[in-house]
């Protein structure tokens, strides 16, 4: 058994990744933000479809030609494989933790 | 945008499982226990693999031959295909609100 809030990354001079669940099929991460935005330049543009949920702090998502988002903690949302969008923000006063399922 | 929060169902005579996520891939689904043990009588016995988290709230997980897990907000596990386990208690004080992607 191991806890989503704990064992939090040290160094976070960049987002860190950690596989939770690594099939076949899908792929789960934990994903730790602190005041990033990302990717570093353009969008994302992924092959699969993603399931996201923000579980601790806030964070801005931006689809192309949609309005922004704001999720606090318990928000998620479905991006389906190919929809473009970016993390506009993530708040800089604690670790913004999020799920993401990748199927 | 949805919050896993919210919308919680009125009546909670028995467990409430809601399907988020339903593709040939995986499933998952939000559960809400209060104060529910399942199943009824004997143990799960799944096809297929389970990781669960639980968001809010605690419960007990009992393994077939292992000591029981008490999970609280954040503690997560993966169940494997056919790996006999039942909840064997979920706090009558609150509801408790699971995450459970089965792939």
């Amino acid at each position: 058994m191991n806890n989503i809030f704990a064992a939090l990354p040290d160094n976070l001079d960049a987002e860190v990744f950690e596989t939770l669940i690594d099939s076949d099929k899908l792929t789960v991460e934990r994903i730790v933000s602190k005041g990033h935005t990302s990717p570093q330049t353009g969008w994302y543009n992924q092959e699969s479809n993603e399931w996201v949920i923000v579980l601790q702090g806030e964070a801005k998502l931006v689809f192309e030609n949609a309005p922004e988002e704001h999720l606090k903690a318990g928000d998620y949302i479905n991006i389906p494989a190919h929809t473009r969008h970016r993390v506009s923000w993530t708040t800089p006063k604690q670790e913004t933790i999020w799920l993401a399922i990748h199927y």
